[in-house]
């Protein structure tokens, strides 16, 4: 089966049932990607109230009411709790296990958060010709706590996680332009240049992921990352929390194209 | 006092002190005023939710922590209790009285919503050379009752309220473009023409504000209205609503540039 010529719907369904179990990255590639979060409602409000305020790393593509696993907006017929290839559970904010359906862990107080995740603007990038090397190369992106605090919501506080990418240096101005389209997706850079200046020691070593080169003919280019709101939640230490495990993403049914604002 | 030229923090004390009591429409016009919402905490999430799933009707601008009444990120060191020179006060969905000061209605369990208002891209258009009748007149806008429906969240469910604006045929397209950049203050129209193919029956019958001529030689173009949130949220007839007077907005030490996404 040609999985990145089928439709989200498709492989959903084989997710679903355990037929395709693998990261998602290059399936359905035109469509968007979604990092998941579910939190206890206790704590919902505020969770949203801190993506409301820190849009860049927090992008929320859809929320749903407490106790519902259908993302009726993004991908109807859709089921959170299983379609995804591999969760996390995460118990008084410690991994406690990683499961390939969560129904067992549902109940009705449970609020999901859809994100948006940088696949999206990825693509965008590509389709433009700017080459990413940690996808040339396949490894993780490479990501950096910062010296840049979020803004606090509720309970929720703590440090701005960016994503650096080498772009070529006489495209770093496209780049800019062409993720600013994408503002549900993480959107335009946080940072262009030098790493101390948000307060990372060294790009060489990478707090998350894969370190990568960079040529004398590029230049580090910072993006607000996925990654800070699941460490600023996991912080507070929820009773119950639950994500995707990183690069299994949910599949939605919405087009890239219908995410830019322009 | 040049009021135009006063910055929104002295607007607010004025405000505040009962000494500028006027709508508030070409005050302070470089910077981003806002429509006022302050619900119950129980019903505050479905309400968050209801508008981030309608952002071009109810584009949250920032949200209050219950029993916080300083818009800490928009106008720091406000009041949102004091700083608006006309409030309404609704029990049960029903308009019960009209204050220049809610202190004595406030309690902890009150979530202040600030939402984008026209104002913002009325600005924008005229200063792109595109004549707003109602202003030039000085009358409202015209406001029509759709039959579009919004996206319903819990318990909030309602049609959409639109604004209409004769725009010159030959500038329509422009108007789109110069919206577009404000998607936190209603951002692109959601419709261009005839006004049926929305359940408009009539344009010279507006369901608020007043109507206004078109001309041969302009186009009708609607966008959505902030009377939509305030609608959908009466007809939950909660115990008690707070918002601003319709005219007597918040006025936010926020630039309107600053909200344009490019």
């Amino acid at each position: 089966m040609d999985f990145a010529a089928a439709h989200p719907r498709e492989l959903r369904a084989l997710i679903r049932r355990g037929e395709l179990f693998r990261p998602t990255c290059g399936l359905a590639p035109d469509f968007t990607q979604a990092n998941l979060a579910i939190l206890p409602k206790e704590c919902a409000f505020d969770f949203f109230l801190f993506c409301q305020r820190n849009p860049k790393p927090c992008p929320v593509l859809e929320v749903l009411e407490p106790g519902q696993w259908e993302p009726k907006l993004m991908a109807p017929g859709a089921d959170i709790r299983t379609d995804i290839g591999l969760y996390r559970i995460y118990k008084d904010g410690e991994l406690a296990a990683e499961e390939r359906d969560i129904s067992k862990y549902w109940n009705e107080g449970m609020v999901s958060f859809l994100l948006g995740c940088s696949f999206t603007f990825e693509a965008a990038l590509m389709r433009a010709g700017i080459a990413l090397r940690h996808i040339e190369q396949d490894k993780n992106v490479s990501m950096y706590v910062t010296g840049i605090q979020t803004v606090p919501a509720g309970i929720f506080s703590g440090p701005l996680v960016v994503t650096m990418r080498p772009i070529p240096t006489a495209r770093v101005v496209r780049a800019v332009q062409i993720t600013s389209r994408f503002p549900s997706v993480h959107g335009a850079p946080v940072h262009i240049g030098d790493p101390r200046k948000i307060g990372i020691a060294d790009l060489s070593r990478p707090d998350y992921g894969d370190a990568v080169e960079i040529k004398d003919d590029e230049t580090p280019v910072y993006w607000a990352c996925g990654v800070t709101p699941q460490a600023v939640a996991l912080k507070s230490r929820p009773s119950l929390m639950i994500t995707h495990s990183p690069g299994y993403m949910f599949i939605t049914d919405v087009l890239n194209e219908d995410l830019a604002v322009l």
